[in-house]
């Protein structure tokens, strides 16, 4: 070990993902493994200012593995957009002697969490969670599968209802501006098709799907909706469909928060298990500013320049698996 | 045995509940082990208008207790409102040679019910099926308890972003004007209060909250409420909290068609398979014109005016357990 | 309030079931609502005696009534079952000033309290928690359906197998001297017969299995048996079918622990919560050595006496449902 | 479209997986959407020897896709290891003029397709499907994440018991020779430590784990154990900690066949349907002879001879990360 890192800080920030706790865990009990002191941040950037920061032991994260939401809690804080209260958060990190930090969330929070490596010269790994699966560098993200489940099973039992009254079901889901989750779940859910931002931007998908008249050998579907302007969402569509096809009996349900929460599963676990460990080992090797990832089942190191850039693409094959599929 | 009745005909009517499958299982079988054929009526009361009937034997219910929806599925017939209507569904009876019917439904279905049974002099027996649990003369229904879960699972769900994030929930369920799933589901998730059609009535719940301070000890809360013009809903009410309390965090869901479906609890398949049998024993005994309650943990046979007639009470013990057990 | 009862214990203790801390979460707080103190023991008897006892607040409850165990756990206590060990149970009481149990626990654990009870004058009410629903004077127990429900969605499972493969299953359930579990599963899950000990004592259930060949109209079978030496288990039941039989492909599961563990369903934490504001009461009116029992859906205080004397009858009607329902 | 394959034969082999039946949906559309005509082959090689053999349409395979176990079942057959066998089974696809098949199963199932294929020239194409991920040239296996969060569900409610009993778990789960089932489940249920073959075979892994005391700072643990004559399994492990360790209270759980059940994961239900249309594009590329493997998020076409080789690597990363993560 020829890092002299001595103790890390682990905080969760922006929306809550399932496998949160499973990451908490994976990095306090590395640290510790590693000759480290671990240190619980409440409530994101928020309680590193106002010191809400705890020393973690082993115990401290026992039987949290299967819970979702976060035992440390997340905020938003205004006051970190500040230089000022990115100072208190600086000074409260040397109060306790906190050398580097392990930062557990979405785009906004490696954003912050660069910001602040940079002003202040702290060792920060980010590990990527989040249910939109919308961080490049990694071919998934801590809450994705289990989101992903979430709405599939919400599915199964919408397809129960579809099925016994022969309706059509526009199901709008989370993503911000990423189709993963609407066009995944629609695959694993056998859904007739995903409206997506990543399509509507470019052509008139519903108009699409109601020349081809949805379905022509099936008496029900379900249409799975992104939540994003650009797709418009699912009430808006299915006004549209009843105005120009009244025949159709049309339903709409938003699914809402409970997409967030819930045990997470078993690739959360795995894949937050792996990341904790790994961050603990990437600041063992001095490493700084970047996120871990995924890539084809190996663990990467991503600058968090790149990890938040863009837009990651939509798979074309998995465009064609469900057109085909669900003929 | 002492009854004429050599068949049966089985339907499902109005919205579908999970267990409906186990029921149609329960009734065919039973049909059959007393010597009786037995039919599958499909789309309700349309399908025997429309002849959509076929003999069931005892492999076409094999393989589907575990199944929500229903497999005879469910439609509305603005036909059998008329007498030329009922008067064809008679027809294709006689034409079957179908001497009486089952009708697993709710209010409607029942009420439509007794009004062909009457008009024809038809034996027929019904069996609740609703979540809504709103039908009197038992002391609860098929798919209430299932409906029930489906809104705890979700509940746990949202509790987990609402204690990470510190929030207020309004959560949205069905009912139509019966508060029994918002009660008994905010009792069984933990949340905090319930806002449902048979208090609202009578005094401003959400006042009520307020002037509480929601729960004082608390970080976060979770507040159910029915689906219905009288409680306003949870948007409405949301906006209202909103306004005059800005400094809450708060978010609504509604959770929308799928408490309707997923596999049915072992309570709903249990009682399912004893109505069913239950129906059929009522048919040999030459009942007609009765529902099939469930009493004090035993088997009634309630008259249709009866089971149609009013809105149940809501228990005044389940409001004081709420009450005390969410301080 | 006409009580002198200022203040109450609560432990669990024997096998746990889901929902024992839907019931401390109620006692706890049922009991801070009337203006008492509460203490959680920790580890059942065995913690009066060693001193684990703490004050709690209506925060150490939250966020458990989701929680399966019991998070003041539970464990055996041969000291408890001595004078000795009882009167430092009873000193223990007198040092925190506690004035009256609430014991949370099946069989054993509320012979053990109606004895410590009448020794030193103790108020104690109990609270059946039992996944195998073997005590009297209640028409259920926490815990049974939750454990009906997990063997039920473990059947589901193995249905897929047996069905795929055309097999006969024994699967072997808890239950103790109790047929309940086995018996009710096998109806919610579609399962052919259930092998239990008050039927097993009087005649051969298997034999008669045999002779009808399972099921005739059928490829695949089910078959629950309670764990128990009346029954002999599923291995010695699969073993005689093998060897009489060859010709059936036998399979064993024997589904164990896990039928202990497990999130709580709606039904047992709504029960959980109901006795556990009943529990308080009944100390409210200067009740003692009852048992709070669910009685045609109205609570009812059993005398210990009644509650552990002997086993429950099996319904007739369910072994009748049970027979026809799976021709 | 330049491959002359006019129609494809499809069939479930070997042990039953779940996603078999989202693979039979997705090869049985995409057939369908090249031109294809598809037919549905009844318990495996079985069913092709004794003409068990349906023309497929698109919705033979409608609302199949949450579906545990297999709607084509599957078989054993003695009779096509035989030449004669195998002879008929060719007669059959010629009669119904089938060109090709998909065959959907594990090790075994393969090595059958491929003698197959040889012996009279037929395209055969394979899919991976087996919980055990025991086949080579492929990163996972239809079925493996279903079998792995059925697993973690199980761990999750024996966890609630031995929490609050303060006990040891020995719990066996499937794997053929394969430790993935094992090794991946003990880090997503926060087990302690897993016997696997792979590491069985070196050294006295249990040896180890009593050595270290089990956990030092914890009062109960889990050991994940694979089924397997290397391991010694569940019972024989615990029988040895019992004997030189009495102070521990130990328990033992075999899963057993819950473990092939169950609606397939949103991960199987993807899986199966890109195999699915994969398996029909390399039909149609002229491929034959070999088996739809994933590599790196990517599909690949794997030769029958190098997928059955020889037993996987376990990953040294995931052995670390148990060590790790379970401090």
């Amino acid at each position: 070990m020829d890092s002299n890192i001595k103790s890390v800080g682990i905080l969760t920030s922006g929306g809550d993902a399932p496998g949160m706790n499973a990451a908490i865990r994976a990095v306090t009990r590395a640290a510790i493994f590693n000759g480290m002191t671990a240190y619980g941040i409440y409530r994101g950037f928020k309680g590193l200012i106002t010191d809400e920061i705890e020393e973690f032991k082993t115990n401290s994260v026992s039987n949290i593995i299967q819970q979702g939401g976060t035992i440390l809690k997340t905020a938003r804080s205004d006051e970190f957009l500040t230089t000022e209260g990115r100072q208190k958060a600086y000074d409260n990190m040397r109060k306790y002697g906190i050398d580097s930090l392990v930062v557990i969330g979405g785009d906004g929070s490696l954003t912050g969490a660069a910001v602040f490596a940079n002003e202040f010269n702290i060792p920060i790994v980010g590990m990527p969670a989040t249910i939109d699966n919308d961080l490049n560098g990694t071919d998934t993200t801590i809450g994705y599968d289990t989101a992903l489940n979430t709405i599939m099973d919400a599915m199964d039992k919408i397809r129960d209802t579809a099925t016994s009254h022969e309706r059509l079901f526009f199901v709008e889901v989370m993503g911000r501006n990423c189709g993963f989750l609407a066009l995944n779940s629609a695959i694993a859910s056998g859904a007739e098709a995903a409206i997506i931002p990543e399509i509507s931007i470019e052509k008139d998908q519903l108009g699409e799907l109601i020349q081809q008249g949805f379905r022509k050998s099936k008496s029900s579907s379900m249409v799975l909706v992104t939540e994003s302007e650009v797709t418009g969402g699912a009430i808006k569509l299915a006004e549209r469909v009843k105005k120009e096809y009244p025949q159709y009996d049309v339903r709409v349900t938003i699914l809402g928060h409970l997409q967030r929460g819930g045990t997470p599963t078993a690739q959360d676990r795995i894949l937050a298990s792996r990341m904790g460990v790994a961050a603990i080992q990437a600041l063992q090797e001095n490493q700084r500013n970047v996120m871990i990832g995924i890539h084809e089942n190996e663990i990467d190191y991503v600058p968090f320049k790149r990890a938040i850039k863009k837009q990651k693409d939509i798979s074309e094959e998995m465009l064609e698996v469900l057109r085909i599929s669900s003929i």
